[in-house]
């Protein structure tokens, strides 16, 4: 018979009892709980609301059972429900009477309210710091490989000319937003719901302000109904992950293509590459796919909090209690693909003369001719049709920008001159395009020192 | 060194071990991995690309490393990846060189495509029949209080008075609907990938057929791409839980709605219910909540699945080991909900007397004067129209349609006559809709005569 | 053919064009798109880019697209692709070769970005502004209603009584976050992408910060790939938005159990309810239900638009031409929920009377008993299990907590005293509850005036 | 004042209007609405519930309306609500008193039903023609370009030499099973809600079957409430293009890589390619792309109808009403998209020199030296490993397989013998795949007359 069950005549089925618990999940913030309880604790005694002697009994017990879990010398069975139920039930049994009084002035609802937060604070710190560490191996690989030549693509077609480094810091500007969403979703987060009770607070002379400041929230959720019935916080966090998992896939995908025989641009190290049960040849970028797969769980893991939430009257129901399941999945798979990210990048091996000449000739320097025509005074729509004409009459010949001669030039528009050609080399191109938040080397230095900056 | 680790200088590092690892979620097909081995090595027995004596080494290999993965004797690590890799090496630890010919004419691939879909298809069958107790005990339900008179709800507003049946039925039917999709589900994924290899097929002379003929299935897949690279079978399975378990929360909500002090038609078992830890009183739908609540579990599995494949090139991605962790939870947990539901169902109490009386003079028969009129030869939209005058006149008063008199009636249209008032009977406004699929119990008995027989 | 079909020989295919507009999608936003012309025009001029002349002539037929776009004289086919090129190509055969200048330094890939983050930013506005309204809608009803007793619901059973007041200041706490997540997202998408060219910048010496004042921009985004490539900002707005829908349908669930027949506690205003084409009484809270159903569309739209990203290399790809008809229905949708969900509120009918009497020995009243217990210094839980006790012996009798007597208490534990009834008052049990964020009425208007101070 | 406004004193706000209005979202589905009444009108005659005269009176009135509608000289307002309320006002606008009898015997529940299962019914046969089509191109394309060598790739890395047939076949064989699913959703959608009225049958004496037969369903819901309430027909439906698009995703990313100047096998026709505004030389996959982005839409729809229906009790709510918003945007999409990918593909110019020589020497070709001393009597492990040292040893040197000698093979494994590399020839390995479903000619043949026959 649980522990709430005066009212009952007999327990739950046990097929309802392996369907509802949840404490194989709780498992995961089993500190988080002691935590609280500990926290309780200390006010109740203060508040003169359990006797000095008996919250020193209540805390070694509670510290016991905490060493009793983490050595697996207690293991609760499923007919405990929950981690909340699990610890009460181990304390009485460890103190006797005195463990009737932990529960008091405090309801399951906000106790898990707290317990979630604790710990989703903590992750978010967690992975706060592993968004610093990746975009920190990206400036460093700025710092490094750079000034390497690269196809800036649209489309997956060649582009424009750019620096490695330009692109690498178009990633690392997007991971700083994430930083700072996943910084906002932990402000949110972090205050305290204990002492809520159910739903409508307690009559007992509690502190709600001292739980908080034991527990290191930064203050108290001012309604006690919205303290244990909303989940947006939980939302916000997994949202945070899901947009940054988006940008993992991104950059995972780069790093998929980047590793195929036809890019051939880059390859990752050994120590993030597997290979094949029956091709020996392979070493395949499986980190990288890896992570872009997760991010389908992640989304899965948004999807599900809030389908769970959906439509739900105030204020509890169990159906809450799902939330668990979604959310330390989320946080767990996200930090862990961060720190992969960063491991590979760190890993990874840029082959720097991949492009170096492969892109003389290339038609992705038309821009450069339509530029140059424009700087010629000659409108831009007119100058963009020019220089399309100029591709056309290379391909017609099977060839490249290097078919071109002035003369050819002169032919598809007057305003080219005999010194033309010569906007016609990648490394130039990338280097004039110095409008602010330009490829050109110095904005690239410029971005990563505006970068480190706000990395503060 | 992994087995695959030839053309290596080292292995992957330990975080890639960790990351990358499918043990965990493996562990769940552990019998259908070594019933696929086993069918293969007949197989190569038989084609005799392996010799007969070899054949018997790797069975009785294959059955002793299952024997010692249940009695957890073997515990393979997560340097092994996942579960192929772990039976082979222990295989070659246990019955040496001919171990390493297990593999022949397979890859892991394919080898993991099959596991699944045997994982799957065993448990759709279950699905199928827990499905199928759950019409079963509806239709107990039927024959027990189906003649018990409710509300039928639209918008949540009392609207036409029905029989319980009528309504439980309507459960019942998108109940048999979800089961054919689950036998569609399964008729789709029961074919054998074993022997596609990696993508392209094997030049060792196999027969897949053979295999599949072994483990179960009515064929083989076709392409040997299309066999280790789609996953539709997957997100097909999941989709058709995705819809159940929309069901399952749409049945839930009205359990919760039924279970309340203002509802308070029904009352579940205790078996199903759970107590607060605060509130003594209180007697809570959990079971109904949770299943509510997992809703957003299996759509999140979903989309993750969903998402996963995107956009993946042919053939084999990693991405797609992410596969089993959306699919085993959402297989297990609609499966848990469907069992749930029937239980919940068999326990519940209905409170027949709840409505007999209050329905009296409510205005959910306000249809019965219109079509009351109608029967009169007054277009429906005018009787229409004279029924919601009535229900004003009473509401004005503080009343409802016990107010009603041949005269009250007559004065909001004349076609009213001094017997009109005896259609405001609800029980005889539920039996005279006896149009085909209509609330009247002819009606539901036909309806339950013809679910019956459709279960088959 | 298209404005860019220099290297083509022939256009697309007509199916391609049906196919590939966004046209039908665009017009939503053409104010942003010709007000970013001007602004770029501007500083073209000034930046001695385009002849002052030119510069005027451009800003006038730019004002003339505008006003032939609004009267609908222009009405651009699907053969123009886009709003861009719509307006382009009609610029030029109003002004003549100067129009061709308009495009200079900059691309598609800017302009949209910079189109969208002018749509975004005013519709965050707009969305923080209704949200502002909603909370103090909110407030005005627990100025009026809030001492209005009602039973606080776990599970949607009867828990602990609570003023109306409690209860609506636990959604309005929900929506102040909401509305700080629109602020955070607003702030963060407050960042002009133009300039940024294709992806990699432009050789022309523009000035992107004056561009990026003159639209009202608090700055630049720092780096031309990102510009032009991310869509975190729309996913954020997205996300907000889906988490304010989670609470809006959260509220509307329960607007419609309270104006069901059952719970009988509000009613909707005739302007937010609507009838039924065949049930002449129904009088139905489809406004709400609306609102509730719409949160689906929502989500749908979040998850939309992270699908459609995941997985994109850099830079631009047409994958991201689809995030309008996601985004633009997203906040559109919200807003009216938003504005709808006000509507109803100030509406609403409260009926104050429901459950004044109706919960006078009411087993909610089960707490009181078990935290006068603990009073009496009592150990919680043996409290807790008196109580329930309490509720059984009542339930075994048919009856409530008037049953009770002294004695019957003093049967039950022996620390129940004469006094001990006068616990059971519904008043008086929300009184008690003082402790910070309860239900007590000081303790309401406190957090009123907490969240007055916030919303500034 | 509305049609249903018998009960109200004031209409519903301009604002709810706007809100409520499914007037523009159910235009999509004028022709099915107006022929569900000219059937129900018909089935009303032949009962006996309306005189022939008055069917004859409606019917001519019901095929103005539709006139009057088609060439908008009828344009009904927001106010109308729905096309069910604005064709019925038009038609006693047209026909006086007998158009109110038009509603007779019917719900708007059971009529908004109908209209869109016979919507549903006819785009998924349109989008089963289109699956056909789509297959069939791809079985000319077998047949013109099959035999051209490409590497399989898995992981994005080469794995083995395939022909472009064997690839093009798994897709096929996806679509081929995507066409089932469209067929089985129909099929469930197939039957006849009209006559279930609001939720309860109706007490005229009507004939559902004989509506059901006029409309060309191929029977009627068994159960009233069913008929009204239950969404599933939709979900399925959309499942099954959120499945059909995941596949045209992958079809959609294989066009976009083999597009890029890397991959370089494929260029789609200029009718399916657009350029840049700003880079002349651009020909960009946009239809690939945009097919991959509205994967996201479609996902983001089948999500939105379960959100919206989950947690709903029966029968009708309002919140169904946001189903076609989702249904039509879903079916309309995919069906796009598969006419889209079919025209891509019957444009496409496969560039069939590409890999013909590029993959001499390749270490795609590893297998092949596995299998071939898994020939010669070596266990596949041992093989494998011998493999991938011979890829380390070419490896070191910088160079391929070219780089071998019989020499260098002895000395990495006593059974390669003299011959032994001869397995180095990519059309041989191709050809040696032979096994069920493998990648050699007559394989591809055989698969791709298995797949026509399937075809029917």
């Amino acid at each position: 018979m649980p522990l709430w069950g005066g009212r009952f005549e007999g327990g739950p089925a046990e097929e309802m009892q392996a369907f509802s618990e949840s404490l194989s999940v709780d498992l995961e913030m089993v500190d988080e709980d002691i935590e609280a309880s500990l926290a309780h604790v200390t006010m109740l005694g203060e508040a003169g609301l359990v006797p000095a002697a008996e919250v020193e009994v209540l805390r070694q017990g509670l510290v016991r059972v905490r060493e009793e879990l983490a050595d697996q010398t207690y293991r609760p069975g499923v007919e405990r429900e929950d981690i909340h139920m699990a610890v009460e039930a181990r304390l009485i049994e460890l103190v006797g009477e005195a463990g009737g009084r932990l529960h008091t002035a405090r309801s399951r609802n906000d106790q898990v309210a707290t317990d979630v937060r604790l710990w989703l604070k903590r992750r978010l710190t967690a992975l706060d710091e592993a968004l610093e560490r990746l975009i920190k191996v990206l400036l460093q690989r700025v710092k490094n490989d750079g000034r390497t030549l690269l196809p800036g693509f649209t489309h997956l077609q060649r582009g424009q000319p750019i620096w490695l480094g330009h692109h690498l810091l178009a990633h690392a500007w997007h991971l700083l937003r994430d930083r700072d969403r996943v910084r906002d979703a932990r402000t949110r987060a972090d205050l305290c719901p204990l002492g809520a009770g159910a739903m409508a607070g307690t009559p007992h002379p509690i502190d709600r302000t001292r739980t908080a400041e034991i527990l290191g929230f930064r203050g108290i959720v001012p309604n006690a109904m919205d303290a244990v019935s909303s989940r947006d916080h939980e939302m916000e966090a997994v949202s945070a992950c899901a947009i940054l998992m988006v940008h993992l896939s991104r950059m995972a995908e780069e790093l998929v293509l980047w590793s195929s025989a036809e890019f051939a641009f880059a390859r990752l190290g050994e120590a993030w590459s597997t290979g094949s049960s029956i091709m020996p040849q392979k070493r395949n970028p499986d980190a990288a796919e890896l992570v872009r797969g997760k991010t389908g769980r992640v989304l899965g893991n948004l999807q599900a909090l809030m389908v769970m939430t959906k439509g739900l009257p105030l204020a509890y129901n169990r159906d809450l209690q799902e939330d668990r399941h979604a959310l330390f999945d989320a946080l767990t798979t996200t930090l862990a693909c961060v720190r992969v990210t960063a491991g590979m990048w760190e890993s990874l091996e840029v082959r720097r003369e991949r492009y170096a000449q492969a892109l003389e000739g290339d038609f992705l320097l038309a821009t450069e001719l339509a530029d140059h025509l424009v700087e010629q005074g000659v409108p831009f729509r007119e100058a963009h049709h020019a220089a399309g004409r100029l591709v056309a009459w290379c391909e017609a010949r099977g060839g490249d920008f290097r078919l071109l001669t002035p003369e050819i030039l002169q032919q598809h528009h007057p305003a080219f001159g005999p010194e033309s050609l010569t906007v016609l080399d990648p490394v130039a191109a990338v280097e004039r395009r110095r409008s602010a938040g330009g490829t050109a080397w110095t904005e690239v230095e410029a971005q990563a020192a505006a970068l480190e900056a706000a990395l503060g």
